[in-house]
């Protein structure tokens, strides 16, 4: 039995024996009896075990350390002590496995999550890493429920690509050559000997290919890992994380809006629902602001501003930023944070200058702008950036030469422009930006089972 | 309004007016009046409309050609013609995007797998591609959904890694150096360059790493892309595929013979229940045999059988095999394929012989086989590989050493039988494998959106 359905169900439980397996998380021993501080995983909340010198065992089980694995007979019982309702009274534990002494958790003094990096083998076994992980699995179905439930088809668009969303200088290169030994001719490396016989790199975005499922079956999302090199060592930068990257066909810059604001307060709502003593936990250690943030962006009707329009907000804010707000500019994080304080709630920032935003984008009618949003949430900053895509022919093969993208490796999806093109947008949300956001967590590093960061790629 | 949505409600919807975007898929045009197949890809059912010489638009809609995308307002009537209940009659249609006239899909003939593994780009939009990976999508949610209700939790492991559960060799090297001028010091690479500092791999299995997470939470899963470089251009190999590799602490080898039975037999009904109309299709244009297949799954106890008594079966067999049985070797296709005709069922070939198994695998007591299963399932082979792990400390290292297993790279994982181990199993599903299973389509080049095979890296 997991110890989930023993919560579930511990009503029709009292009083019969079970039999459950799982970890020693704390351990208190006294001359007559003992409790342990019991769990498998399966739920926070923890169970207490009793065990009393009336067992022939007493001693025996009064030295199994924490983190010790082991299976309990007894019976569930109404707790006589405060803290709990009811708990396992011992009839017999067995040692399933030791846990030596050089075990990394131990019951004095809270370990910092700097040390728990270090022990990212050891660390989901923590009650922290026990909530985020939990919440990060609930949000990924959320995700998954949310699309599927609205008929859109999940996509497994390649990692490994010769198409070039991103910029390929940000992209890892892959091969089979031998680094040791990379044969050349005529100066230039020889191909011929790697797998797919061309260089070739893990991609950035598949958003690409997932544009030509898009104008198959109207609506796709995709939810795998991408990659990035950036050598960036901030806490929200990690070199390998989680994307979602839904797009729509016969969809314009509104409507887009309208399924982001739809879909991020589904996932919210659904978090809420199934992780209350994960959010509890983490309201209480992590963020006090978490639960009343998350609360209200349910109830919020999300704000959407222009980019100009939020310049001049800045500009007008009377506010000394580093950054002076500029009409030509990208957003500071310090102007993010401006804007969501000052209209309490997610915004929408739509119509950015073109120059800073990606050739795929569709240009406005004014040539400056193109049709891109980015939601800023308040405590997080951008969580989702999206676009309409350019649908025009001509003018998407005329910016791509302007960016200096390889044509070649490209075409096709130009082509979907001359096949039965249409109006389409689509959007990118990073997964582990939505799990800080949902846990309140502030480093990307504490979201992410092995992070892999510059200089860091253990495990 | 999607065109799902239509034929949910068309009932309530007829004599209503609809506006509606998709594509033409066919285009029958006569004098007076002209049919279009039409669909937005959200349903496998078509929809046809109608429109006559009444319109003052018909010589321009009669142009429109096969692919093009279009927005319809009409009426939903009752269909006087055969082959459908009720049909759209057009009162405008505005084109979205024209189609030019090299578009590889044209009316005339049925176009061969082969050559739309050249368009992969426009290949879901044909009946074949529609049915595949819409099949591909609810399978995929159908695995969450399996695990998700039943309490495990869903964990991304790294892809990025330094850990070898499978042989380095069959990995495929990443890094940020340039390959055009690897720098060397004393004749060996310069790894400060690199982003990680040291030799990366994009792994070829999550297990190490779902393990870890296994005894932090008992019933874990991942579900993610995964690589092997190697070179064999068969119908059933690709360099990168998705897996699914559950990991249960306090299971055993016959325990996770239950969960792998009663997985996949939800997987299939879930298909089934959601993807008639695209089972259907595949039954009468794929394999005849599908439905039955899959619905005798459902029916059936899986057989349970040992390797040394698989192979006593196939030395009584009689049959001239080209590969003969041996006791210490592998099962080869044609056996797998005697062994699950003669059962009528699927069959879990258990306690292999330790040499041609990993070397995490828990030995058994006649020191001679390990606790692995294979399931092989009736015209596909092997299905799923899993096993017990072995949480014997001493044996563990002693058999990695035997196995050339570079130690430094899995010290932790080792630690895991010091630091409250038990026994636990697990196992890999390749997601393609089953996609095949569930479709019929015998190419694995055929149910991936852009598949990677050796010299192919296409988009």
């Amino acid at each position: 039995m997991d110890l989930k359905e023993l919560h579930e169900k511990y009503e029709e439980l009292l009083g019969t024996q079970v039999t459950i397996s799982g970890w020693i998380k704390n351990h208190r021993k006294q001359k007559e009896f003992g409790f342990i501080d019991f769990s498998d995983g399966t739920c926070f909340k923890h169970l207490q075990l009793v065990y009393t010198n009336e067992l022939s065992s007493f001693e025996e089980i009064s030295k199994y350390p924490i983190g010790a694995a082991i299976t309990v007979e007894g019976t569930l019982i109404k707790s006589e002590g405060s803290g709990q309702e009811y708990e396992l009274k011992v009839e017999n534990i067995k040692l399933e496995g030791d846990c030596d002494e050089d075990y990394p958790l131990q019951a004095k003094g809270r370990p910092t999550r700097e040390f728990l990096r270090e022990q990212a083998y050891i660390r989901p076994r923590t009650n922290l890493f026990q909530a985020v992980f939990k919440v990060r699995s609930v949000a990924a179905m959320a995700i998954h429920e949310y699309f599927q439930k609205n008929n859109y088809v999940y996509v497994h668009t390649p990692l490994l690509t010769t198409a070039a969303c991103e910029d390929p200088d940000q992209m890892f290169k892959v091969t089979t050559l031998d680094l040791n030994n990379i044969k050349k001719v005529d100066g230039k490396i020889d191909w011929k000997e790697d797998l797919f016989n061309k260089a070739t790199y893990i991609t950035g975005s598949g958003q690409l290919q997932g544009e030509t499922f898009a104008l198959a079956f109207k609506k796709i999302y995709t939810f795998g890992p991408t990659f990035r090199t950036e050598n960036s060592n901030t806490k929200t930068h990690a070199n390998e994380f989680w994307m979602i990257e839904p797009e729509i066909a016969f969809c314009d810059l509104d409507k887009v809006m309208d399924i982001e604001e739809e879909m991020l307060k589904f996932i919210v709502k659904y978090v809420l629902d199934k992780c209350p003593e994960e959010i509890d936990f983490l309201n209480q250690f992590v963020d006090n602001t978490l639960k009343d943030k998350l609360t209200k962006l349910l109830a919020s009707n999300f704000v959407r501003i222009t980019h100009h329009d939020a310049i001049t907000l800045l500009k007008e804010s009377g506010v000394d930023f580093e950054f002076t707000p500029d009409y030509d500019d990208d957003i500071a994080k310090e102007h993010e944070k401006y804007i969501t304080e000052h209209f309490n709630s997610p915004v929408f920032i739509t119509n950015w200058p073109k120059e800073i935003k990606a050739w795929y984008m569709k240009e406005n009618d004014d040539h400056k702008t193109v049709a891109a949003v980015d939601l800023e949430v308040p405590g997080a900053g951008e969580l989702i950036g999206g676009s309409q895509r350019e649908d025009n022919y001509e003018k998407l093969v005329a910016r791509a030469k302007e960016c200096n993208v390889a044509m070649e490796t490209v075409d096709w999806y130009m082509n979907l422009r001359r096949f039965g093109g249409c109006y389409h947008s689509g959007f990118g949300m990073g997964f582990e930006r939505l799990i800080m956001y949902l846990t309140g967590v502030e480093n990307i590093r504490d979201v992410i089972p092995y992070p892999r960061t510059p200089g860091s790629c253990e495990y």
